[in-house]
């Protein structure tokens, strides 16, 4: 039977191990499936734009495994009481088809996005990485300080976001877990001593959260917020102040940051990094820049991760959705066989 | 919270209120869909093609409902002890993105694809129709039988299968509901003195089960089984006999039987006789032609009307789908309430 971890049980799972614990692991799968991307096959997302927002299904396959996403976008949700994003996946065998982990994924998703994120900041940021700045202290940015705490032991996180409550929530989280929180006046502060600066704002808007400049040299930039057309974070001058680097180039060239550059705008693939076959960070003086707008495969990885971790555990419950007649060809014969009705 | 209906909850719903009861309603919700076809957003399903099969992603929308379906198609399961298709799949709400309903589809699938039949038939068989034949004696036959008699009152069976085991099943379930079934020696003699064929067979491969000549004049055929590139039914020139009525004719172009045709080769849509905008049969001895290869919309139907059925009854448990944190911002919060582990 296929196995189900819902909310709950998700929540549990990472209150009980720890984010931290978990991120580490999971690092390691991201990494792992970005080396091997060859393997997977790549369809575009499928997104029904509606009015008040997008509903997207994001399938990939390797040899063994497909995975597929369900995750909206609805920006008026939280004015309206409503979570603006809810997300499930699930895996499922690629030799016959049939599903065998179900998850929810507004959870999995935070996790995955700043897995991701450490992931390309341990490739890309200095070694010597101390101070991590944080644009946007919403709903993803706890996760994403855990990660690269996790990752790369920064513990000295400065934090801006214009709305004061959200920062203040962002403090109080973090405190007692041991780190360094400063609250910046403006995102020019926040970034003025920070190693890597991470962007993570939410509105649904071509947006300005950083200017020209606000980038000291030695930067490493992971820019997560800018995923959708029309929703970008950065002044567009920042992306030619050092090398940019992207998951899955016609899809980012559509909902990245890069976006508001000629369609041949130089990148470089972030798996090609991983794997040796690129060039990351080639000085100490350089600003990186990690245009991210998460992709299927890393949706692929904190599946596999989670099923490989709760796999007859307490966590999933087993769900009824493989139906199998003794007789293939006789599905009548599963209604039938109840009851001698029509 | 979103409601979910298993397969063992599905074939309980089915074999209490009864496959013909179930049809006749569903067969309404279907042709209200189908009328209202140009207020559906119809992406194209997104499929991940592997050695052994196809993994399927089946989305629409309408203004107020967002469905999908995942399915597979496996040809060499049964060989391996598997089903050739596992299904399931959800409605979520427009105006939010939320989940409200998930089921699996294996047998509704087989709920939606006898009534999709039905209304086709009522729309364009002979009024006075009497012999249902059926070329193929697999898992859809005997739903396609009993959406007969649901919808035209048709009781008489003639069928054809080159698996001997298949059609004594097929007898062995229809017979105890006062059907008449009888058994053909070929695909000739049971299209003989048939006023509506229903060619449902499984083969995933370029076949011919029916020959030019088979089909007497004033029948009417729904060709089921012909709905991938590379799969199916019937001799090309069956399709020149009258004319071809099809769901979505670029998806069928390529799934359906016309894929043996030209580009431009002449269709109607289905939708538009249903809606009185373009002409059904036109004349008791004329062929008509159904090439159907299983819409998005067909699978949002079943979906809706399902969900209209077993909403609040046993028939459904809840599925821990939705993450809501008091806080839209403070996702992390759901964890750090738990226990103040990072």
């Amino acid at each position: 039977m296929t196995e189900f971890m819902g909310v709950k049980d998700t929540a549990r799972w990472m209150s009980t191990i720890g984010v931290e614990p978990i991120v580490s692991g999971l690092v390691e799968y991201v990494e792992q499936d970005f080396k091997r991307w060859n393997e997977f096959d790549k369809s575009p997302r499928v997104a029904n734009h509606t009015p008040l927002g997008v509903m997207e299904l994001m399938p990939t396959c390797d040899a063994e495994l497909y995975g597929f996403k369900y995750v909206n976008g609805h920006p008026s949700n939280p004015s309206r009481g409503f979570q603006t994003v809810v997300a499930f996946g699930m895996l499922a065998e690629v030799h016959n088809g049939y599903p065998t982990f179900m998850a929810e994924m507004t959870l999995l998703t935070a996790l995955r996005t700043a897995a991701t994120s450490a992931m390309a900041a341990r490739a890309l940021a200095r070694p010597d990485s101390q101070v991590h700045a944080l644009i946007g202290a919403g709903s993803q940015s706890e996760f994403q300080a855990l990660a690269m705490r996790a990752v790369l032991g920064i513990n000295e996180v400065v934090v801006f976001d214009n709305d004061p409550d959200a920062m203040a929530k962002f403090a109080r989280n973090l405190a007692p877990l041991g780190f360094k929180v400063t609250v910046a006046a403006d995102a020019t502060e926040a970034c003025a001593h920070a190693d890597i600066v991470t962007t993570c704002t939410a509105d649904k808007s071509v947006s300005r959260v950083l200017k020209d400049g606000d980038l000291q040299p030695g930067t490493h930039l992971n820019a997560i917020g800018g995923d959708c057309p029309g929703k970008t974070e950065l002044d567009p001058a920042i992306l030619d102040r050092g090398p940019v680097f992207v998951e899955f180039p016609p899809q980012t060239r559509i909902e990245g940051e890069i976006q508001a550059k000629a369609p041949d705008f130089p990148v470089t693939e972030l798996w090609k990094v991983l794997d040796g076959r690129a060039d990351g960070r080639t000085s100490d003086d350089q600003i990186t820049i990690y245009d991210s707008v998460g992709f299927a495969i890393e949706d692929f990885s904190v599946l596999r991760y989670a099923r490989d971790q709760v796999r007859g555990t307490d966590y999933v419950v087993p769900i009824d959705l493989i139906a199998e007649p003794d007789d293939p060809k006789n599905l009548f014969g599963m209604i039938s066989v109840l009851s001698p009705v029509s």
